[in-house]
């Protein structure tokens, strides 16, 4: 079966100094796995032109969708579209449709040379519309280039995703125990042995207030078209544990 | 100068599947930034023994420092320790120490061989002590190797922090101003060129039910004493653009 993957660039030195906690790579995760397609990757790099060619082409190499965000502002500190442009030798200039969508938002002589400077891009690329701040992102070869501005790139991943040829999606099924890890960590690991095609991932939890804790137990497979096999030997195994179980 | 740099390894499948938001990066990027260690790149990554040993292998030659969270615990997909044995050809090992240390927090007859598995780390490293939960992390060259429960993994960071060779902290300053960004975009511009020593990033927000927006203007530097004078450069010329602001 075909599985798309997919890499994810923040391009951001706001990320890495701390001051801003990131929520794109989350979002965009979680409709990536909804979506059927696969994230591998997430890097957060700095606002460097080096690193964002490097980056970018070695990502549009290794996965089947590339999505970043951030940097492509009116500002001085916005070099996400330059880089882009010159990781893929295309010219960097200003894209007439963007520039005429742009012209028509602001109004008359608000449309100076900053906000102009969102229109230039890497040539022949596609437009991907922003219907909040009309200032557009765009798709070049297999890379998404999108805003830092959580709300704004959220509506236009979600344009995007709609488009975009996709996998089966990830089947997940979540087990919740009050068994610590440790007590079942030996009879997981061998039921995960006799299921190949699926992960069983094991995240313990502990309430440092109440003193109690367990364990979410994640089965999940891109493969297999039912889970319900392993979610019973998993249920099997908490009982014969002496634990309680709920589906989450 | 010396400036420290520094790389984030998460190590985590339940962050790419956007099941889990992951707040470890940031709050290990501020502290860092706070203890004068300029954090340069996070990658978070699947949990996987090939991908784990060359992330390592190639970020521990990059930076300074490396902290790596996530995959420590007893159960069949914590790979971490492992693999980071094989990235620095070190045989994987019952650390004796962390052994007795193990044996003495569980009740007789509760610790048990996955638990024991806690115990294991490459040879020849040195503790990372847990005050909350007992298991240890470690620190192997300039690696330290952290556990991805948050709370766990914040407080031993922390004292990591503590004894770890540090450089000046990084000084920022940030103005807020209620000018839209394309307003004062060129004029900062300018700015940033009169400065090579500082980095001015320019952050936008816009409330889109009160429709008020501005920039959050954020002055920061490694290698300056001050920056008081474009601190002033900047209120200056927001006030010529008719602007109010406030030191944030």
């Amino acid at each position: 079966m075909n599985i798309f993957t997919a890499g994810i660039l923040i391009i951001g030195d706001e990320i890495l100094s701390g001051r801003t906690q990131d929520t794109n790579a989350n979002f965009i995760a979680k409709n990536l796995t909804s979506s059927g397609i696969k994230l591998e990757e997430i890097r957060v790099i700095q606002d460097d032109k080096i690193i964002i060619i490097e980056s970018v082409k070695s990502f549009s190499e290794k996965y089947n969708y590339v999505f970043t965000t951030g940097g492509i502002g009116p500002t001085h500190d916005d070099i996400t579209s330059e880089s882009i442009a010159e990781a893929f030798n295309k010219k960097y200039e200003t894209n007439l449709e963007a520039f005429n969508i742009l012209e028509k938002y602001y109004p008359k002589g608000d449309f100076n040379i900053s906000r102009q400077r969102m229109a230039k891009m890497p040539s022949d690329v596609d437009l991907i519309y922003n219907p909040m701040t009309a200032a557009p992102g765009f798709k070049i070869k297999n890379v998404f280039v999108l805003p830092g501005v959580p709300k704004i790139m959220e509506q236009m991943l979600k344009d995007v995703l709609l488009n975009l040829d996709k996998g089966k999606p990830k089947k997940i099924t979540t087990i919740n125990t009050d068994l610590y890890e440790s007590k079942i960590a030996s009879s997981l690991s061998d039921i995960q042995n006799q299921f190949f095609d699926c992960s069983i991932g094991s995240y313990p939890y502990f309430n440092f207030i109440s003193k109690q804790g367990g364990v979410n137990i994640v089965i999940s497979s891109w493969e297999m078209n039912s889970l319900d096999e392993i979610e019973k030997e998993i249920i099997n195994m908490i009982k014969f544990n002496g634990g309680n179980y709920s589906i989450v």
